[in-house]
């Protein structure tokens, strides 16, 4: 049985997470009992989620024991299969963690998918024709229903979410404005994803400055916000909704580390008859098919390039994962393991 | 043709709403054209929207426009009617504002409807069977979607509003719990409302202590909050949000006057996949008859008796009216004219 490198959450941060919540360790994978599958992990998927994960807080999931396997998601190839639906050399994607390799019960539903890769690359099964796609996809579709002529905001717009978003807004016929961190970022989510255009919110200091931002990127007001950040960045969105308009809450990665931030003008909530409305896309399974069909069509096309930011080596993955929760990452951040 | 006493908008608050921005003045009714209406006031209604009139800030409606006669709610006797629907002698409830009659043009969807008052106190057309009764039926039902077995929190529970989304989600079969301030208030809404609980939050100092008062009122969690107030009051029942639960937001009278109050725990909303949803009940007119026919059902058979405080002649209103935003209503804030 081949050995394997994990990363472990071995103790819980206080305020900022840091490399030292970490710990790596080597173990062999166990021999396959019946129903089992052995995967070797080409990719690991890094996610802004885990940060809630490794705190005690109450959230939408337990927290991340500690001495455990962090979670995560992995896309990678079936080595030994005694599983009647899995044969060596399938590709394959599911929930293996943070280690080169795992031994999963193929039989639990969900707990692995085999993937095409005949027009969609590997490591896009975990980012935009995988869960952070389809979580783009349930947002925009489901939570704000957007429809044709609206314009819809998007924070973290150069993300693995963020950038799906967009390409989807646009596919359905809505004005698209993201919001990124620095002008490269910008450059790139306007350029190469086509957004109608991108608003760089570090130059501003406060929630009224980035909102006459938006306003010019926004002229007849926002319809939709597809909320990755929360803070200032959705207060300046708010100060902008038009009456009866939505946000679709996914992340509020400026709280993640720390103090909560207040929203400073709920009060427009009521004035402008809001519904906020935030999901966990693994709550929402039945979407999945639909949503990862008409994401594959757009990245197998070509209408949808998206970008990876990708680190080598299961030794850099805290590293990569304290940068992707500080808007270091350019697209989707992954590990290639192999 | 009878001399009516008016109240006119003045002057705009600055900061906190005072008595000077409101003047007296008297005028001729004028004599009654075609298919109108001559009403004489009995009660005007006094609600907290008609603070949000008086400033010129963004809100659901547009500012009043300064020097002319309040807007609000009223229920009269018709005196004089060039409308074949109308009849001297007919009780009717309509919009004619902070004045003592009203010329009414009676076509106009909507401007007057004939009460009856046979089982139902006519003033009771602007409380529990009017439109804070309808307001509290429509974020029950409709936004909220209360079922039975759920518990449901009501903030300002002894105010119009509050009161009747109390009775009537007991007559759903909640579990309900209101908020209140002061001793007598929490025992009108436990002992003669029904609600099963009532808090007083005017001892707690910060969200985290009326959120474990709350906890002892609420060992399920909380389904639904009816939010008339916000601030610390909506603080502390986010603190004890079930997952997928939901804030209907009817009002936010803490932050009426002055500065914007903001949210402390936005990041809940993600924790529990909340839907937060605000609604102004004139928008949804649909739903008028449905609501008042199960209200006057209520207040006819006797289930449901809602507190009045009434304030004597139309010179009174401002100071009324200023009281009623500090809370030192009981019940429905009405002005008797006559």
């Amino acid at each position: 049985m081949p050995s394997n490198l994990q990363c472990l959450l071995d103790n819980r941060p206080q305020g900022e997470a840091t490399a030292g919540n970490f710990k790596f360790v080597t173990t062999e994978t166990p021999p396959l009992a019946d129903g089992q599958v052995l995967v070797r992990h080409h990719y690991l998927s890094l996610d802004p989620y885990m940060r809630g994960r490794m705190s005690e807080t109450k959230s939408y999931a337990a927290p991340h024991p500690v001495g455990t396997v962090m979670i995560g998601g992995t896309a990678g190839e079936v080595v030994e299969s005694r599983h009647a639906s899995f044969t060596p050399g399938d590709k394959v994607a599911g929930m293996g963690g943070w280690q080169q390799w795992s031994v999963v019960d193929a039989g639990r539903p969900g707990a692995l998918r085999k993937v095409d890769t005949t027009r969609v690359p590997l490591s896009h099964y975990l980012g935009a024709v995988g869960m952070p796609g389809i979580t783009a996809w349930y947002g925009l579709v489901k939570v704000l229903e957007a429809r044709a002529g609206q314009t819809i905001v998007v924070s973290a717009a150069s993300g693995a979410v963020g950038s799906a978003v967009g390409v989807l807004a646009k596919a359905h016929g809505c004005r698209v404005v993201g919001m990124a961190g620095g002008p490269e970022k910008c450059r790139y989510v306007t350029g190469e994803l086509g957004f109608d255009a991108c608003v760089d919110y570090r130059p501003h200091a406060d929630a009224l400055s980035l909102a006459r931002a938006l306003k010019e990127a926004c002229p007849d007001g926002i319809d939709g916000v597809f909320e990755n950040v929360g803070g200032l960045v959705m207060d300046a969105a708010m100060l902008r909704m038009n009456p009866f308009s939505r946000i679709a809450v996914c992340g509020m990665i400026a709280s993640y580390d720390g103090q909560p931030v207040p929203m400073a003008y709920p009060q427009l909530i009521l004035a402008n008859r809001m519904r906020i409305e935030a999901f966990i896309v693994s709550e929402h399974m039945e979407v999945w098919s639909q949503a990862q069909r008409e994401l594959a069509e757009l990245v197998g096309s070509g209408k949808f390039r998206p970008r990876e930011s990708v680190a080598q080596s299961l030794e850099s993955a805290p590293e990569a994962f304290l940068g992707l929760l500080k808007g270091r990452n350019f697209g989707k951040q992954l590990v290639k393991l192999i």
